[in-house]
């Protein structure tokens, strides 16, 4: 392990983030906000000074030497170092007086989740809530990034399979070096931001409103600059353009790229892409018609509601809408099912990812025609090309540890004095970087009333689950050190 | 597939089946229970005639050619066949009018689940008490039997295991012939089934009441003749002489054999036996430590309740000796992360099972090495024998079926209007052949408020889940019937 190269990394890292927190300083200076300007320019300031003393001290070492044991303590850390850095500005201007709770809700921005201890965003400064959402499209970008260039290399839990599954060009064919496909990703992801926020704008939003909630879209974040998310906003055109945009930043970012290079048809040939839209049109159509009978007298307003919150929980955003709470059990149970899956590989989307529960499902099916011709051969086929067993056996691993840890976290929480379903569901939202769940941390709530050991807890998971679990759990096997 | 073969076999176990209900028909006349002892009579006289028809009518068919596939058919086809010729005395005798909970309740007690429909267990005749904890008892055997020795030759989700695993004498070494294996398991069985049956009485219990009770312990199962379960008792000795025996009844029974011959060493060269000790002392300390603080003044009541409801969890009992809803989340949440892991393999314990779960957690780490060392050879070792991937494999698609069966139970029993808790864990209870869940599927509740769809859906998850998924789903594929 080479930590020399880890170090100067994370503090090119934390330098690009300082870079951005002049945006959010900026709106402080425009708005009078003194407390907060103040609290941006001296972390700017602390950031730079460390940065800057580290990149100078290992400025011969080359960072083209990094090994994979480099790549796992980089990404982590990456994560990890800039919650700490952008949980600074909230803490120091007094906006989040506690610094677990800081650290948590950039944790939760960072990590594209959503999840808020926040009691009534409507009284933070406009600076404040600017960073918030801000933290959500950096965190985003950077796991499409991660996600689409980094992992794959990495072997990480079945996703070399975004590499076998792109129809159009691989990652190595797309560009043979990470920093071109990264520049490449960030021009889809900023070409999304802009046609996103002009929408918004065009339904009434201003450039500030519509601006944050195309951050927390992107991001399949969900943070939102008002008490009630979306909902606030109550109107069907929102409701639509942003249910559209959640779907699109679920999709894998390769698919963009084709269709933005004119390969139209190889959007249809991805099984992912399509098990992913037929569990989207599937779930809202159930949820439709059992709102329509129950909550909403009018098929459209029924269908609206589904489709958002749908898409939301699907893709791991979590805006809300209404409150899915109070909803008939059947679409909560609809909802529940949902959260277990998430967005596409190579997507902003947290979650299990389509790709893995289609592998589980196609390989469940292969071992009953197993049971059947004993000495048959059944290969497992993603887009008529045959899946590596490893690959199989990475993605079985995961989808065993992620029920794993769920259980971890629900445990932790429980063990705190809260019942099943708040400690279930807020373990679920927070590995699976949804943000809300049911009981006690639905729609409507937030996570403050939990304890601080709690909230750890949570950011771990957040982070972990954030990470495809392996990137954070093999720092913690004893091999990873020696 | 070869129909006559399977229903010359059925109708051979249904023959057993009548000849057993000899024996509650004797109780129903020494009670003087008219309406119990005709509705025996009849169900009796009933599946004599139809099953002596069959075995006339292929009285030329030979036995020994079962296929693979007969035997998925005939294992399915002996659980639901047994459920409803059993459920006919509950339904003919009016104890239980409808035939939909007369037959929940029969599958309930063959798949050794314990999920009652019963409001009141005390208002039933005494016959009828005993042939519902009988139901649990020939159950047990069977599945004890099945999993022994029929289900390593199915190659059910890696259940090969149990021959790699089994120390001593595998099934083939042990004996050439499944009926010999068989008839050394009933011994054990019947062995087992008289000494608790004795430890109870000296306990105070009376024959009839040590007899059912002992039935339900061993066979996993969890009917009581008492309401309130084992709590009815309130014995610290009864309560530790059922916690050591259904212990006892989630191990291997190749175990049980090899102790029987001396081969006490390996009993702990088991790889599956030590996980599962080690799991069920660690959750016993937590739960007693928890309750402890915040339950019962004595820390000796509090080991004995945690003991017992541990066992019970983890081993699917399901008898009660308190209402463990009321203890500290914590607790409460510790015996749902049990509810997921199961007796051992060869047991008559359901769930997912202890040697999956290990062999699961070696493969997620064997994962992680190979992130480290991509081009390692990483086996997979149970007892330092080297698992085949093929094996790892099965597990790993039974694991997936297991968690997606769950979600499908869940959600239909929540589409019927009842919360995510209850859906959850009736789910849970019912697929992992437990019982009482939690909601309002608690220890102190019952399944009666279902609808009667529900009802079904959950025999199905019971079915299913008692016979590893596969002997059940397996039916449901194209490729079977072709």
């Amino acid at each position: 392990m080479n930590i020399k190269i880890v170090l100067k990394m994370i503090s090119l890292l934390l330098l690009i983030i300082a870079g951005f927190m002049v945006v959010p300083a900026g709106i402080a200076a425009y708005c009078r906000e003194t407390a907060s300007l103040y609290s941006f320019l001296y972390t700017i300031a602390g950031t730079l000074t460390i940065s800057v003393f580290f990149l100078f001290l290992f400025r011969k070492v080359k960072s083209n030497k990094l090994s994979t044991r480099d790549g796992f303590l980089f990404v982590t850390g990456s994560w990890v170092f800039a919650s700490f850095c952008g949980a600074l500005p909230f803490y120091l201007s007094d906006c989040i007086p506690s610094f677990t709770n800081a650290f948590f809700e950039t944790i939760s921005g960072f990590s594209t989740t959503g999840a808020s201890i926040l009691t009534g965003t409507d009284t933070l400064p406009r600076s404040m809530l600017f960073w918030r959402s801000l933290t959500h499209w950096l965190g985003g970008m950077g796991i499409v990034v991660l996600a689409v260039a980094i992992l794959p290399l990495l072997g990480i839990g079945g996703m070399q399979l975004i590499k076998a599954e792109a129809p159009g060009p691989t990652i190595d064919k797309l560009t043979p070096r990470i920093t071109e496909t990264a520049k490449l990703l960030w021009y889809i992801y900023t070409g999304l931001t802009v046609i996103e926020t002009l929408l918004l704008m065009a339904g009434g939003m201003g450039l500030y409103d519509a601006l944050t909630h195309t951050f927390g879209t992107l991001a399949t974040g969900g943070f939102s600059t008002k008490n009630t998310s979306v909902g606030h906003f109550n109107s069907a055109y929102i409701d639509y353009v942003i249910t559209f945009f959640m779907i699109i930043a679920g999709v894998n970012f390769i698919l963009h790229f084709n269709l933005l290079t004119g390969r139209y048809k190889s959007l249809f040939k991805d099984t992912e892409f399509k098990a992913y839209l037929l569990i989207f049109l599937f779930s809202t159509i159930l949820v439709t018609l059992n709102l329509h009978g129950h909550m909403y007298d009018s098929i459209e307003k029924s269908f609206r509601y589904a489709s958002f919150q749908c898409a939301t929980i699907l893709t791991t955003t979590g805006f809300a809408t209404t409150d899915y709470e109070k909803w008939p059990y059947f679409s909560q149970m609809i909802l529940f099912m949902l959260m277990f899956v998430g967005g596409c590989s190579g997507s902003t989307g947290g979650g299990i990812k389509v790709i893995r529960i289609v592998t589980l499902f196609k390989q469940a099916l292969n071992e009953m025609n197993l049971l059947l011709h004993p000495r048959g051969v059944f290969t497992l086929r993603i887009r008529k090309a045959a899946v590596r067993k490893n690959i199989v056996y990475a993605i079985s691993g995961f989808f065993f540890l992620y029920i794993v840890l769920l259980l971890i976290v629900t445990s932790v929480v429980a063990f705190s004095g809260h019942d099943l379903l708040t400690a279930f569901t807020a373990s679920l939202a927070t590995v699976g970087n949804i943000g809300p769940g049911f009981g006690r941390v639905g729609p409507t709530e937030n996570y403050a009333f939990f304890e601080d050991y709690v909230k750890w807890v949570l950011s771990f998971g957040m982070l972990t689950g954030r990470l495809e679990l392996y990137t954070v759990l093999v720092l913690f096997t004893p091999r990873f050190w020696r």
